[in-house]
């Protein structure tokens, strides 16, 4: 299964590559950030931000696009970026008919680490030696698209093998 | 001037086409809303959304795009669904290279009715005589929708006016 995890944001958005399936060893395809210029029209970042994601979508032809459940705790402005952005990720997915799923970001850190409650550099230094890399991608949000595909992978596995036991008992 | 409103919104999202300048009467040209199931992916409904938004670009050509501009200080689900689906409309504009221009709600009541404290009957009411219409377009998104077309049509034209005297003041 090959994962395109997304970290959305407008100034800059993670995008990170993930092949691999439940048990076996991941490998990172890509890992990069479609960066928009703070002061460009909201509009003009949007599109901006739809041309990369659409250039990663038709590079890596992945089977799953997961994005960062969003949520409205945080600081009132970088949510309604991040939903927008994370609406743009959604949408480029769809359109390619690729499904999109979402995970919350302790569902990522559970995955990832072994807790929900893991910090920033605990994720990075396990997204690391998942992936066999020789640091962790900078700037973070690269490193956290990577941590969404690898949680995909294992979440998404998991939950393809109910699904089909439960049609296999039907 | 053509400008097509969007009030944002993912279960209906108002549509709404007004041409005019300031100073003379106004027309409308198409009103309606694009639906979304609520039952559907989030995914799969943003691109209901774009296809709905993009043959109503196609069709009306309009000169600018007026989305309402999101505030957070509302219901925190309703706020994300509100923004994703501006962030479709905004999208949509740019993608053809159409101008944005964001109204708060205070600004298109305070256009409409000449009060940013207007309710919900007086914008209806105001959209209805300035449109010569017979009753307010419904659902009241398609109506809202309106009303930021004919907030455009008066903001946007004495802002080009301003930037056009100061363009010739240099």
């Amino acid at each position: 299964m090959r994962v395109l995890g997304v970290d959305p944001g407008l100034t800059r958005c993670g995008v990170g590559v993930v092949e691999g399936s439940v048990g076996r060893p991941l490998t990172m395809v890509d890992v990069g950030v479609v960066r928009t210029p703070a002061d460009l029209d909201i509009a003009l970042r949007l599109h901006r931000l739809e041309e990369g994601l659409e250039a990663a979508v038709l590079k890596h032809r992945p089977d799953v696009v997961a994005v960062e459940r969003v949520f409205s705790q945080h600081n009132v402005r970088t949510v309604m970026g991040t939903a927008q952005a994370s609406a743009v990720a959604m949408l480029v997915a769809a359109r390619h008919g690729i499904a999109v799923h979402l995970h919350t970001p302790s569902e990522v850190k559970a995955a990832v680490t072994g807790s929900g409650r893991a910090d920033k550099a605990q994720v990075a230094a396990m997204v690391v030696r998942l992936l066999r890399l020789s640091a962790a991608p900078k700037p973070v949000d690269a490193t956290d698209a990577l941590a969404l595909a690898i949680c995909h992978v294992w979440r998404g596995g998991a939950q393809n093998r109910l699904l089909q036991a439960m049609e296999a008992a039907r």
